[in-house]
């Protein structure tokens, strides 16, 4: 049923690729799963990297710069695609929705209904798949992501506060009911209701008791800030509740993954303080 | 003359990419070039990284996770594409023969010796090139690469023993008179000579009194490996001039960027140090 695709040596651990036929977005799927190298007793816990807009499992691998990082904290990180793929799946011509643009959502509308169900494949699916693959498993989770992915990893990570043990982003999605890219796929997705925005709206979700710690990092330069990625809405929010938000505004530096790379041992080292 | 194409921050420094019209190529060519961010009083040497097959200026740009140790040596890196490239210019269906896989040599023969003339674009006009951009340029080089650029680095570092100040290569093809990408390359470009091809054969060249210390890293499980990477005749006409060889096999590595990313701060460590 999981089919291995291939395994890569990188900093003494293995980045490895692998498909599966999803049942919940029913077509079949790759994703990628970097272990570090442990020894016989140890145990690891386990990190959700999300992907952004066109991105699938290989972008973060080949470019992210992660992995000397998560093999020094010994983390697992699991790199799902960004959307179901397929000749019978539903797409558009514009890169924002559709294939390359789940945004990680369950969709409830016409023609996405029938396989865009990625916060399912996600959270449910995918977790049970990934841990029954890793006996060395811990309990523990972090979620982060770029972009589309950074709102991805804040929508779920606030979604389940108590299962995931921190969170980070790169460049997220925040404000993503007043933004031109959220208005329009939540649109398509969710419908016009705007009671339902809500509960996937991280300005929303972050206003409760229980959040995750939380590490942001937006560059200045980003070609796409602040039109998609105002964060005032969301920091106010977080302000209100007293959630431990960071928020790193790096100057010059743009969408990128070079961005990410620079970065990304930061949001290991601030993922890893909270799992261990 | 040369027009700017992009800059991305990474590690506080810049990723740059131009085009220009190359004289020597006779056709116009991208490459790529790191620099550093530093004082306004300090100087910088120069390294070159010489791509592998199929490769271009963006691959060890995006996957080469070089940047880092670039940066913390104050090292600038100039990475040139391996051929000429257009519609107008020779090529082959084969991955291992024209545009793509220039091998760094002057052709003599036809149809490639109008265009495929790398050597000299490498050494004399993209070095001039890349000189009148860096008024920050201290005088000292190095030379490094993948695969066909390991051969190319050493081709080049040997037959310019008093240019480079040390030379490294990962997964090199060393023994190119003998090995099947030598043996077809060599025929198109240089035609059948065995004696022109000593010209360019590192076993030949390695074999003089002024050596640059070299380092290679070769992963036992690279696909290529030995059949096109065999290093035995290179390493024993090492051994009998004398020459400074450190030659690493990395166990379970194979070809592909992620073991650069593993060893790329080992050799900017090596290379740095015959820098300064």
């Amino acid at each position: 049923m999981v089919e291995f695709l291939e395994e890569k040596r990188v900093f003494s651990g293995r980045q490895i690729r692998y498909q599966h036929d999803s049942k919940v977005l029913n077509c079949q799927m790759v994703y990628s799963l970097f272990m570090p190298n442990i020894g016989e007793d140890e145990t690891v816990p386990l990190i959700w990297w999300l992907s952004g807009l066109t991105c699938n499992d290989q972008n973060f691998a080949t470019k992210g710069q992660f992995q000397k990082y998560a093999q020094a904290h010994k983390v697992a990180i699991v790199i799902p695609d960004t959307s179901p793929r397929g000749d019978a799946i539903a797409d558009d011509e514009a890169f924002d929705l559709g294939q390359g643009a789940s945004f990680y959502l369950n969709a409830t509308q016409a023609p996405w209904k029938d396989h865009f169900q990625m916060y399912d494949y996600i959270t449910e699916e995918l977790s049970e798949l990934v841990k029954s693959q890793l006996p060395q498993f811990n309990g523990k989770e972090a979620i982060m992501g770029h972009s589309m992915g950074g709102y991805g990893a804040l929508m779920i990570g606030l979604r389940q506060p108590n299962r995931f043990q921190a969170i980070s982003a790169f460049a997220p999605i925040t404000d993503l009911t007043n933004v031109p890219w959220g208005k329009k796929i939540l649109s398509a997705y969710l419908g016009t209701d705007q009671k339902v925005w809500e509960t996937v709206d991280p300005v929303k979700l972050v206003q409760q008791d229980s959040v995750p710690p939380i590490l942001i990092t937006q560059g200045t330069a980003d070609e796409f800030y602040p039109e998609q990625l105002q964060e005032t809405a969301f920091l106010d929010a977080a302000e209100k509740s007293h959630a431990t938000v960071e928020y790193h505004k790096v100057e010059g530096y743009d969408h990128s993954y070079y961005t990410i790379a620079t970065f990304i041992e930061e949001h290991i080292d601030f993922l890893s303080q909270h799992l261990s």
